[in-house]
């Protein structure tokens, strides 16, 4: 009999574990199961589109019907995955005309990524208040923004910041409150964040930081928001404080939840039940860095949680070993980076740290279009190795991010980066690498 | 009595082997020498002088007057050194009115780098055939494309190439001869070259391979390069056929020379001589991969060496492990750049190793704007050690380049490749970084 592999949830994570599995097993029947109406899109997209950089929000669907055929994986749109029996190994499901059906599994991969948080704010169920997770919250945002003047963006993570950019973008004016006393508290240190916060306000957004929203005003339709006493005109409220992990159907199926609200796993993304696995936004990972659990919720985390558990759902074997959290984003002209550990956390870790920052260009001053990098790098204090990197500038910040995730990754000390090889040439780069020249920064303070 | 350092030369590795000196001795009295009339300018950027990406030569210039002085650097130019006496620790000089002198040294940094190499073609002392390695060299053949309609250069290197794109871009007819099965044979395997040589043709420069310039014709001025029984027409021929190390004032004094032709050294960049240093392009350096003699004439290298030099002459202590050769450049629109061993350089130094291609986008597919990228990688067999990398596309080649170059120093395997973590986003790149997914292609033909 074919092995039975059922997976909750088709997107990145349940996707990608879909066609691990797939890989490794030729005859399983597979099983998708997500609520929405689309699979397989990438919701990284959805501010861009919102800025118009992407034409439309169908553009983002990354996997078309034709992939599972091809991949043979049967795919159950507006379906609800509503009881896991991990005893009887089944899962009770109903479609959106109400039909219940079991499914038997050999493998379960738990793929219920994560919801967008709404704080407690007064007021935050009136009509105008959005968050943005979905193709279909997007298309309600971007309906809105037409007869909009005025935005508030609550939250300055991310998502929070990407769509503020798109206000922008379209003509709003836009304003965004953090309650943290910066922006990108998760990738950035103050100083860092101080710099991209006073890019945005050059840019026309304004950054209330260290304030928290205390109330949506306005009846029928918003009017505005309360911050601190004050009243920011608003038509369009979007709450971007962070996702939780979807864990309900598992923390009911007796699956263990770690303190990160994370679905707690081994290496092989197995959950404290033989048989079940946990990826993506709903499921913890370690990090490399601190080697404590974190919950990363980033896309890229996710599909390489996803084929290990799809290698291992399908009899292979496969490890995830952790994940540093490097992530990135364009927000107008400005890259934005980070990988490993901020100061902060590094110190809320408990770890003792010392930390440099280099100003430098992308290029030789001499070849036109060189444009600012700011790169900060982190090291712990008694083992040099480098531990953390936050980068700012206008080319080639994602793949300096991952030079330095690598170097993280192999143990490289601040040292060795000091004196690493790198290339150079006048229409690229600098002769001496910004990375290389903040190394030696951080050494003198050693 | 201040500690005397003598340097000979005064481009990149002169410069900041006297900069690193001064940084570590504040009293040393430090003497720079050169035969030119303009110091610390950037050979690199010459190509693109001629191709009008940069305004003119002066802006090439990197160190200005006023640095010397800030720095308190005598740096003599138009003046040659003429004998090193080793045992009397003495520089004989002479400058461009013929008066002598003798510089006493307790540390010499010879940094005399290389000069172009004409193979003896027949008609190659011609008016109308140039070599370009200094901004004099590149100030005549610029005066020259102005009455110009063909060019031939031969030579299918870096220098070549960004050479004969140059006159492309200049609207000269251009024709490249290489006498070598592909281009840049230094950098590229013969199937990545051709992707290289292919996008040339496309842009309109002629690329004849496997081909010698047998002779140069024309009498009072050139007419073409006669190459395998062909003729090409040509006013102006360049020949970029490579470097070689300027050594003869080392050799005279009794240094050793290598294999390689460069100045031998130990890990502080000293000679067999003790107190006397050699540094950059006329300097051999060890490969971090075979771990024998090359010589990488890179500026990068070029850099470093002289840092550890220039520390070493000035009574501190600094080591220099050795080189990747990682280097990169953009021809037209395309980024081509490598770091490490080709699979053919691997092979000659007797490694056996697996190698795959992987072709895949900068940015998501839905994302506007997303270009061709192409990644090589070269694996060691037994240890399934990432030994070296080829990168062709459009975006973020040199800093990928820089990231895999730190894996090889930090011995990385394929399998810890093909696991790493790496960021993204949409505006920027894709969710499975193409190095990730060129480590996978090369682990399923381990």
């Amino acid at each position: 009999m074919p092995r039975r592999i059922v997976i909750i949830g088709a997107h990145a994570a349940g996707i990608d574990a879909a066609s691990a599995a797939r890989k490794t097993d030729r005859t399983a029947e597979i099983t998708l199961i997500t609520k929405q109406a689309k699979a397989g899109y990438s919701p990284c997209g959805i501010p861009f589109v919102l800025g118009r950089h992407i034409p439309s929000f169908d553009n983002l669907v990354v996997f078309p019907p034709a992939y599972y055929r091809m991949m043979k994986l049967d795919l159950r749109l507006e379906t609800t995955a509503t009881n896991v029996d991990t005893e009887a190994k089944t899962v009770k499901i109903e479609d959106k005309t109400g039909k219940q059906e079991t499914l038997h599994y050999d493998s379960l991969i738990i793929a219920t990524g994560a919801y967008p948080f709404v704080p407690p704010i007064k007021g935050r169920e009136k009509k105008g208040v959005y968050v943005l997770r979905t193709i279909k919250d997007g298309e309600i945002i971007d309906k809105a923004i037409g007869e909009a003047k005025n935005a508030t963006v609550i939250g300055a993570g991310l998502i929070g910041l990407e769509t503020a950019v798109a206000f922008t973008e379209r003509g709003l004016k836009t304003t965004v409150v953090e309650l943290l006393p910066y922006v990108l508290p998760l990738m950035l240190d103050e100083d860092m964040a101080r710099i991209v916060q006073k890019m945005l306000e050059e840019k026309g957004v304004t950054v209330i930081t260290k304030n928290a929203a205390n109330e949506i005003l306005g009846a029928d339709k918003i009017t505005g928001v309360s911050v601190g006493g004050e009243r920011i005109p608003a038509d369009i409220v979007v709450v971007a404080t962070g996702i939780r992990a979807n864990t309900e159907l598992a923390k009911n199926a007796g699956i263990i939840i770690g303190d990160t609200r994370g679905i707690k796993t081994n290496m092989r993304m197995e959950t404290n039940i033989k048989d079940v696995y946990a990826v993506g936004d709903c499921a913890e990972s370690t990090s490399l860095v601190t080697h404590r659990p974190i919950l990363s919720q980033l896309g890229t985390t996710a599909v390489r949680q996803a084929k290990v558990a799809g290698i291992n759902a399908a009899g292979g074997y496969a490890a995830f070993l952790g994940c540093l959290g490097s992530a990135v984003t364009k927000l107008f002209d400005t890259e934005i980076g980070a990988t490993g550990v901020t100061e902060f956390m590094a110190g809320r870790a408990g770890m003792k740290t010392v930390s440099a920052t280099l100003t430098s260009k992308t290029r030789p001053e001499y070849y036109p279009g060189a444009l600012p990098i700011k790169i900060k790098l982190v090291v712990e204090k008694n083992t040099e190795l480098l531990v953390g990197a936050q980068i700012i500038g206008g080319e080639e910040v994602p793949q300096r991010i991952n030079a330095l995730s690598f170097a993280i990754q192999k143990q490289m000390t601040i040292r060795e980066l000091a004196k690493a090889d790198t290339c150079y040439a006048p229409p690229l780069n600098e002769t001496w690498e910004p990375m290389v020249l903040a190394a030696e920064l951080v050494m003198r303070k050693l």
